[in-house]
């Protein structure tokens, strides 16, 4: 099988990761430089997502995407800064205070802006902080209004860069919005613009008890909508942002395969938070992990993973992947 | 506030409820009159949702349904039988086999035409055993398209009865493709009918980690369609189909407050497996359970409610729940 | 490494299994000689592990193991019936009637006097109904004090056939008292007999959040109690009792390899329901899935497992196990 | 019923709490005689838990004691500083390297002595970082080996001061060590000692899948090892540290009443994490839900109580609560 992949990783990967408790992180700070000067170092690697509030803002965004191009890497997508300051704590597009979401919709419009200087032509919006913690809290229907309302503005202000909405059906709030791959789909049917798609984040699907390629199926049923894609792993009840397939490698495989089939073309980025792991050698590792499971598909073959999907004999599909994955040992 | 509240039961509740060990069910095999008898004792319950393959076949149908009538109570709701018996293992309307699909929706058709016979005009199909268990087993897009051109054709073969999708994110299958609230809104929008809308399951969307009150008022705003309605309870992991508010009594506040807030005026269907209680207790208390939190949202009053809701503060919707159900003791 | 595996099922692989909503299975009813005939042709199996209740009770017990014998197998395991049918519904070792109480510890006995009849010298008692479902409804204290008492009653029968208590969280009550690792460790300690210990199920361990590796740890550490093991898989939500390795590719390794490296020598018994699959080829599938597996651990060599694991890099880990799965392709 | 509640608050509670993605927290800085300032206006609040490396060190430790002291306040509890700085990333009684480990039992001797001197007399060590988070990342053994001797140390260093060991399953690692109530009563019988017992966290007993209840009558049953008690709610699958009862009111309850029942007589301590909220507010309002609910404990009576659990009849158990919550309105 014929692909290109293009590899990415968000940069925190390459930073100082903190959790509630290690606030400070879990290794020394780091410059962005030398983040960058990391993320050189990865095999494959060729895009940086960056992630606003955290990497850039918009005072420093011209300099800092000059340094990563400096280091022989791109921008593959900007994150805005809509989860990482206090100031979204109640909700950013979804916010009770206009102010607050108007803040937001012109975060997202600056990111949209660079993303077309960068050449990127692409954001990712997460709503994060838009949900609820408690029953009796939230106007569920008002929300939606107000982030239908508030995306349709961005996307109207730059057609041609593409607004990537990653759905998480819960962290930081108890419950967000835009919790699955079912409400993304329905909320870009209700924004009706053709640069409004998805991110899928592996991560995210699993906590929400999705099958990855499941999920990719239907975005591609309904309306081509993944635009970007976000690869890490975990234990299928919270984002544990661990490297991709270690936990799940027959799911990966199964989503790798789903979007080679459905034609994705966007970036392959790592989103881990690697707290623990030095970020060079993980972000090494999970694209490692993703070019031997392509390796896989491909000494399969396409026409014998298709037969076994048509004949929905599970015996016959788990058979083939351990013969995949155990032989010639 | 005034509301007329009708309540219905699964005569399932009123069986002997069996699971995958006891087989013949933890308690002696009751005929339907006997079921029916139990159900007439419980105070202020109208209506019964009969399973077909359960309680009713295509041949004793209309036996059954004046059976329903001669103990003083009416069929609320008829769900087709897609799900109890063998010949659906492998699905219904998304079965890779012609001639199961066929089949499938002949038994919608003809539980819609009983519907409209009986009067209650409405059938609840659940998709249960269309999903799949293992990676690779399944054409994710090529089941969406079954899937609606199925209820497509149900739909238009009585346009005035209602078709009430219930989605469920797993078992018996490990995954459904009709999973979540998100899935089958979109569901209802692709099939473009008005007579297809969406039943509820309390304990389906807990166990999807939905909050019931946001999924009825998602349903509101995309199109009311909620048609109608299954109460019950469970730990949030799984189905267990327990007593309504026994263990999520909060949010079954929330839910009911919404349920009136969007102006349901569907069944109250309670859909429990009292596998160790006796039915006609446990249905009188699930009954109970709701006129009582009813009584709580009347206590507090709309306009306090609305207010706390608007103001988003937790602290505030906590207290106005703590004093309502704790005080003037 | 040298190692001898003796594979083993339970009967009920090659049966017609049933769920809640296909109570008459989902393939058709099969006679025991059908079932061991299933069984006979699985390579490498050794061992058919018999359900009191389903497939011997005290009247067949004998002619059953003979049949088993006439296949060419030999009873592994034998699981009293404590769990499949409706008289242990409110508990059996835990039940508040002391007849039903005292029931059960016959019935253990007796599959205790057939386990040395037999040879096979184990019985596996699973207290899946002994449990609760609602708050308020359990004296936990109490519960304790029978079960403990009633092993000890059990064990003190016959010291020299082995009683392997297998746990589990939740299913058939929504929570059962001898539910995690910890809990089973604690039971063992607190009946003190030699001759009890415990059946680790994967699929139990996964669903109650365990790692299975840690679980054949904990249970070496604390009295070397691992006396039997059943193989399966799941999503880790529910004993969904699928093909082993089919989900939890790399945790089943991590388990295969701490099973060797704690020297345990009981069987390796498939427990799986495979409700819409042939179970031969399912069971066939499983043996080969492990057989794999261990291939894959001796492949990589016990020198640089351990050594992986001493220094506890997660990085290195991942590579370990990648390489060993995906390369010399 | 007579009972004297002595009501606690985690200090944390009345500062600014941050997340992974807001690390800066979701309100301004306070500095510790505001977090005082706060707390002293909670009516029925007495105790302050101290929180090691966020609240004290052993530099300032005795100044800071005083503190709490000028506000009319007092010590409840000291936390070990084992979790909140990067050192601790790799573990601390079961760290690898030596000098973390001897380090780690060092700082819980610490907090003992200040403990004895402060007169509270009881610290509550948490192994949040000791586990691991990947397969094959750790010697499961010698990780409870190291944590047993540890604590054997730290036993002797003060027999008269409490040890209250915190267990949770997840979080900061995957997976960590002392997980569950079965693994902490292990780990209290493996140390052996008089004066190490348990914390229990509300919070962390639900993403167990524990009921609190049975939790508290197996601590009681295996040694009186109820040393000290956390309140928060959750949504059972991450440790959200909301407002206790805000979720699980009638689990609470059952809670409330086995504290009562086992004659625990130690602090009632607020462990929330007010991320969005005022702390003043969220732990009155926390404080305001026991007390209302022990109040509904009362209403019943204990006899009443009794009697439900003694017939084990979850219809009985549900009217019991539903009118106690809902009547005389």
């Amino acid at each position: 099988m014929q692909r290109k992949i293009r590899f990415s990783a968000v940069a925190v990967v390459f930073g100082s990761c903190a959790d509630r408790y290690v606030l400070e992180g879990y290794s020394p700070k780091k410059s962005f430089e030398e983040m960058m000067e990391s993320a050189k170092k990865v095999a494959d690697l060729e895009g940086i997502e960056l992630v606003g509030g955290w990497h850039l803002t918009s005072r420093n965004a011209r300099e800092v995407v000059k340094k990563v191009e400096d280091f022989g890497l791109r921008v593959s997508v900007i994150i805005p800064e809509l989860w990482s300051s206090a100031k979204w704590g109640l909700g950013s597009f979804a916010a009770r205070d206009k102010k607050i979401r108007q803040d937001a919709i012109d975060e997202v419009k600056r990111a949209m802006d660079l993303a077309r200087e960068t050449g990127c032509n692409i954001v990712a919006p997460w709503f994060g902080q838009d949900g609820y913690d408690y029953s009796f809290q939230a106007n569920y229907i008002k929300a939606w209004d107000l982030i239908t309302e508030g995306l349709v503005e961005c996307a109207d202000h730059l057609p041609d860069v593409k607004i990537a909405v990653e759905y998480k059906i819960k962290e930081p709030r108890t419950h967000c919005f835009i919790g699955t791959v079912g409400k993304v789909i329905l909320l870009t049917k209700e924004v009706g613009r053709d640069n409004v798609g998805v991110t899928l984040d592996v991560g995210h699907a699993l906590e929400g008890y999705e099958n990855m390629a499941e999920s990719v199926a239907l975005l591609k049923r309904f309306g081509n909508k993944l635009f970007h894609l976000h690869l890490n792993d975990n234990y299928r009840l919270w984002d544990d942002d661990m490297i991709p397939a270690s936990v799940h490698t027959i799911e990966m495989l199964e989503l790798l395969y789903w979007l080679d089939k459905t034609g994705y073309d966007g970036w392959y980025s790592l989103d881990i938070f690697p707290y623990r792991e030095d970020g060079q050698r993980a972000a090494t590792e999970g694209i490692e992990w993703i070019k031997a499971l392509f390796k896989i598909i491909d000494k399969i073959g396409k026409e014998k993973i298709e037969q076994v999907i048509e004949q929905g004999d599970a015996t016959n599909a788990s058979a083939l992947l351990r013969k995949a994955l155990t032989e010639n040992l």
